[in-house]
């Protein structure tokens, strides 16, 4: 019978997968870690399991100098979350979850009545008197685009809301959830306080019971509209329980593994993705599959047989998702190190469909040698400047050259920060893409020439 | 700033049911019953205000006879719900759903060791002493059929699965839900004991918690083949926490609405939808579209001006997920009058794609007359005999002429069951087209020469 379970764990995933080869470096390390080790919130003891588990992964695949370098950080914790419209006829419930660093209720919930918005920025607007001591809602509806560029801008209802919301006296705030899809999955994501503000109960709201409040708030307005008598409609109300905590300084850290280069003065190539993950789902795009494409790009190195110009450092980053501590703990230790190169993966595991570079001018030769590769997988370059991401934003902003490989994000905040990023989620032939392109690109430039440390003074 | 709400209200709905016009009979009762009164379980006092809300509409869209006909059921309500994969290095949180009727956990929760298999018959064949003491999973993979045809045997895991597993001496079971999608989305749906059996906690798992256990399994497998070691494998061990309960007999009811005929003589067409629904969900597809889309045809005979010869009966099923019971009341009350026809919209809300009939040899000028019609909307005739459904189930074998507008189930079992029945999963397009089809049925249906009382003996 447990034969049988093997079969069928074939035959459960998407058609498309059981196509593919039943192993490979990436989809062993995204299945492995979502499986053995799950979510992995940052600064908790999964994350610690996380730590033990890659250092025990990358030591197996052969690299060098494989090591956990510690940090510390402030943890926040999810604790119960619920949410009901609160009726004459009785309550409905609705699905919500904490955004990160978000408030508490009193331990017995707190009821309010709901002020809408449709923007942060109406809300901004607002006179402080309207908002005072209610529960304010922001709608804000995201939409789908192949780049990810929408998620700056909507995303700040999130990062910001709540903070402004508090300072203009608002109990707490529940959000539409900053995604594109149409399930009851909410989406969480850290929120921002400024010193002085202290941290009001924010939620996210699934899209569908986002839609519920507003067909609510639409009804009080017709109310008002048709029979201007107020008694004969009743305010959107919610009752709201959340008890998340902050539980102080806690270990984490980033895991570092190395296939040592022939030329220690050419600099040190950095690649990797984040290991923390978001508590609600089991981190496979975010960002499982980062650490599992970039870790086979360089298994790929590893394999070759011949060792790389410039030492290639994958490193697996610590509590990016709350603040990017790792990058940060890395930077202050290491970013005097000459660095030749650094580039991180975190945005899904879909097709790399564009290509922005961050080179110098002398290395114009190594960006025509990589368009001309990266074209043959259906890669195209890209106007925009590459920036890397939160984890080697430090080093990048220091001058370290740095190439963005562009996944597709059409469906990545259908799932961003849910319950729903799980294994089922990743397309293998698009993971196998993205190793291939960044296995072109680690090897141009662990290989490359030209001198690629054009920022050391 | 409430003005942009009810815009923002259209933009977060899918482009298409934008396109649409903005209000119709249909649209206005499932969006009205699933906003102002949201879940409605069997029995509960949220299905109560579901018939208070129900008599109101009926009234109010002009039909006579406008009731409530109460019955008495046996309620089960759902409790907290938690389960866990317990690791040596901590605990995974899986996401599931009690099924109705579960048994309940010690309030501190159950620990075991989880024995898989691939299907229920696999579990029926295993020797009781593999079972005795265990938690059972039964996997199952549903696949996507249009007529929906998968679900009556993939679904037996679910309805049988639990009171066979008892039987062998399993303390608990958890299925991989039955369903074809691909969230943290877990299907609830009813499981039935024996008289004679104590319910034991029963579970389904959503489909990527499913993926997880049939993983660790494998892992298990793995483990014991390659090392023959069995102290160097931990077992998979789940522990769990179901609170639901059996609350007594509570009361459910019909409603009952009529568009009167000038021919009492020639029976009466009853169609409809059940009002009841699943506690996770808001009841949209299942069945919120269904007594939408009836009694929007019942309402274009109504504003047609013109009486039809027979009585139309609409009829808003209570309590029909958790065993029909409002089917059984209805017909033990009316089963005995004169009915010349009998059919209900129980499959979502997706367009109409087939008919199959069910109609007396001396309705063959009907049968093609219909056929002629529904072909306009292109709708085909099937050849599967029509059986009705749960509600007119006692009807149509009592041998009332019954007609099975059949609806396209392709993605009905992402939805059913699930907290994810809301409605924004209703296309508008489709919805008004399965209106079109049973205006047609009833214009034809409650005006035909034909006598269709060919069951009275």
């Amino acid at each position: 019978m447990i034969r049988f379970i093997l079969l069928l764990s074939l035959l459960a995933l998407p058609l498309s997968v059981v196509a593919q080869p039943p192993q490979s470096v990436a989809w062993n390390i995204v299945e492995g870690l979502t499986t053995e080790v799950g979510p992995r919130l940052a600064g908790t003891e999964a994350e610690s399991m996380a730590r033990i588990w890659a250092v025990g992964k990358l030591k197996a695949l052969g690299f060098s100098n494989v090591r956990s370098e510690a940090f510390v950080m402030p943890v926040w914790v999810r604790g119960d979350e619920r949410a009901s419209l609160t009726y004459d006829h009785g309550p409905q419930n609705l699905i919500i979850t904490a955004l990160g660093n978000s408030g508490a209720t009193p331990t017995n919930g707190l009821n309010g009545e709901v002020i809408g918005f449709s923007s942060l920025e109406e809300m901004i607007a607002a006179p402080n008197d309207e908002i005072r001591g209610k529960i304010v809602y922001i709608g804000n509806a995201m939409h789908a685009t192949q780049d990810g560029s929408s998620y700056g801008y909507f995303g700040n209802a999130r990062r910001k809301g709540p903070n402004i919301a508090a300072k203009k006296g608002a109990v707490a705030v529940v959000i539409r959830s900053i995604g594109t899809d149409h399930h009851r999955m909410p989406h969480t994501g850290v929120t921002n306080w400024d010193a002085d503000v202290k941290p009001i109960p924010s939620a996210a709201l699934s899209s569908p019971d986002a839609d519920q409040i507003e067909r609510n708030l639409a009804r009080q307005h017709k109310c008002f509209e048709e029979f201007q008598q107020k008694a004969a409609c009743s305010l959107v109300s919610l009752k709201l329980l959340l008890t998340p905590k902050f539980i102080g300084e806690r270990q984490s850290g980033n895991v570092i593994a190395e296939v040592p280069g022939t030329d220690p003065a050419a600099g040190v190539v950095v690649i990797g993705g984040h290991l923390d993950s978001w508590d609600l789902g089991t981190g496979a795009i975010d960002d499982g599959a980062g650490v599992a494409i970039t870790t086979a790009a360089a298994k790929a190195i590893l394999d070759s047989g011949k060792k790389p110009r410039r030492t290639v450092r994958v490193i697996w980053w610590g509590a990016e998702e709350v603040g990017g501590f790792g990058g940060a703990a890395y930077f202050k230790a290491h970013g005097t190190e000459a660095h030749a190169f650094a580039s991180e993966s975190d945005f899904g595991a879909d097709r790399i469909w564009r290509v922005d570079f961050g080179l110098p001018d002398s290395a114009k030769a190594l960006v025509a040698r990589l368009t001309s590769a990266l074209a043959a997988l259906g890669i195209g370059p890209g106007s925009d400047p590459a920036s890397g991401g939160t984890d080697v934003g430090e080093l990048v902003k220091s001058g370290v050259p740095v190439i963005d490989l562009q996944q597709d994000g059409t469906r990545y905040f259908d799932l961003h920060h849910t319950a729903d990023d799980t294994l089922d989620k990743i397309d293998r032939v698009q993971l196998e893409q993205n190793v291939a392109a960044w296995a072109i690109v680690l090897d141009a430039v662990a290989n490359a020439p030209e001198n690629l440390l054009f920022r050391v003074k």
